[in-house]
């Protein structure tokens, strides 16, 4: 059974609470644009691709009661909701890119009533997150290619169905692989600060009968090293017109390690993820995190409390040290992806 | 005020419980050889140095209540004394060479009586606290020849005072540059999956107020690409004749990413660490350890309970990726240290 991350339910937006696994499957209903924010914030719903649905259903939070008695009423409020859900969180562009299509929709109907415009919204959302679906099929039959039998791969964070509507990317080039039988093995980094390799891409692999072994992120190297793993696939943040990607921090790590042990580096993302008006990833904006992720495990303290911390919770892969980008349109070298996808 | 890691009690070995820090500071009097035993395996007291200390009283604590009347029967004794201590932990050498010292001085003095045996290992294993805390000063004046205003250091692990009897390797260095008046900062690796990174390192620069800054491991890479750190200091568990060395896991990815970098590797470790009856670093046998140490955290549970997990406790960083070794006999080209260390 897939995995169902976010859903539009009538009246709500239902997620799976992710900071409550492995230990509890949660669901939560958000019945309103805060509660939708904040879920955003502390990452109950996280993953590029989702929060590009969790936006656009957001927005639609935000204006379904909206009193407003014309357009320019209108779109003074829904401006005023997409700068709000545009300050959850700075690095995935898929949120922004799911807005901005929310905003320029409403435009685009302007002539309607407002009753009507709201539900043209609505219908957009449920739209990107069906759009969403199918993309996570049509880049896992391309990124299947690449998995072999006997491959040993490696991942990093959550590209799973949990980051995405319902089927995942870098772990849905798995899942399309499995499903057509292909025979493989698959570590996981722990994600440091928030684990989510750990407790999101395991439970899921292992749901999917994939075999997974758990690895801390320094551990990498050591496979590497020792010819454990011959191939990474990670999911994307944001990709800049020149190939340069951001993702869950330690991915450059992984990448450079890669490189070192000339071992294939493949990032794996919708083209909703590309951000073709950044020139490189430099341009990249990139969240910074509070102490607490780093030094606190539920009631544990794991450092001195006054310890100053550095929390970036990205990092940027240069195109040079990726291998190839795979995208719902097929396999691309990253400094020819940009051209490619803008067909 | 030095932190006194080890120390000989009158009838007793006295460690800090290293499992503790930083929430407590708990000291705990080890009284027989299975507490001692229990000790090293538990990490109560961990770090190469250390553990060589820990050995040698340890050895001491498991004969000094013998009633055997003769050579022989102390002799055979001693064997199995020494033999169960090597059960402990199979990476550091500095146990193994603090026991084989500890087993030739006996046998130097077999014409002795057992009594009077029993108190030359006691002196023995006392001279070898003496001598590391030495050997720690020593070293640590060359090392600090390395480190220069303005430099931000990067730190793995815990090769400082807690690591030895009472001063440091690794941070050693660090604690002798600060002596000097040198203005630096340094970064420290949480190093997960045990955190002696988080819980032990920023404890100790703090209280020698350096300006520490606790990174998760898989942000090193991120730092080195902003220009952050410009040189990093680890310790070794055990040095083989090429001059490759084992460490804490997440040293070997480290070095690897410094060399991408361009940026100096540094280990530092006493030549009680050079084990030159191993030829390369692939000889070095690599403790694995248990899987609660990756997925779990005190009562919370980190990963679906059944998640296989590699928990490999070392890696070894090939010589060819090490700047240089500072010994107390100086600062050594990783090739050159075998045979300038051996006179």
């Amino acid at each position: 059974m897939p995995i169902s991350t976010i859903e539009w339910k009538s009246s709500h937006v239902r997620i799976i609470d992710q900071t409550k696994l492995p230990s509890r499957f949660a669901i939560i209903n958000l019945k309103n644009i805060r509660q939708l924010w904040k879920a955003i914030k502390t990452l109950q719903v996280r993953g590029a691709p989702a929060l590009g649905a969790a936006g656009a259903l957001g927005a639609y939070l935000g204006i379904k009661d909206s009193k407003a008695k014309n357009w320019k009423q209108f779109k003074h409020q829904l401006k005023k909701v997409i700068g709000y859900l545009s300050t959850s969180r700075p690095t995935a562009v898929n949120l922004f890119w799911a807005l901005k299509r929310i905003e320029e929709t409403a435009n685009k109907n302007k002539q309607k009533s407002v009753n009507e415009i709201k539900e043209i919204i609505l219908e957009e959302a449920k739209r990107i997150l069906r759009e969403d679906k199918d993309l996570c099929r049509r880049l896992s039959k391309h990124g299947a290619r690449l998995i072999k039998n006997g491959d040993a791969l490696l991942t990093h964070c959550n590209a799973g169905a949990l980051a995405t509507v319902d089927f995942g990317t870098a772990l849905g080039v798995m899942y399309q692989a499995k499903h057509q039988g292909k025979k493989f093995k698959v570590y996981a980094d722990e994600t440091r600060p928030l684990l989510q390799g750990a407790r999101l891409t395991t439970w899921e692999l292992m749901r999917e009968k994939i075999d997974v072994t758990l690895i801390c992120d320094n551990m990498a190297a050591l496979l590497m090293k020792q010819g454990m793993v011959n191939k990474i696939f990670v999911g994307a943040d944001r990709i800049a017109a020149n190939g340069d990607a951001a993702n869950k921090i330690g991915t450059y790590s992984l990448a450079c390690l890669a490189h070192h042990h000339k071992i294939p580096f493949y990032v794996i993302a919708p083209t909703s993820t590309m951000d073709t008006s950044l020139k490189t990833g430099n341009d990249i904006p990139i969240e910074h995190r509070g102490r607490n992720e780093v030094i606190r495990w539920g009631n544990r303290i794991t450092a001195p409390l006054k310890v100053k911390v550095y929390n970036p919770a990205f990092d940027v892969t240069p195109a040079k040290l990726i291998t190839a980008i795979v995208t719902e349109k097929g396999i691309f070298k990253p400094n020819k992806l940009s051209k490619d996808n803008s067909k």
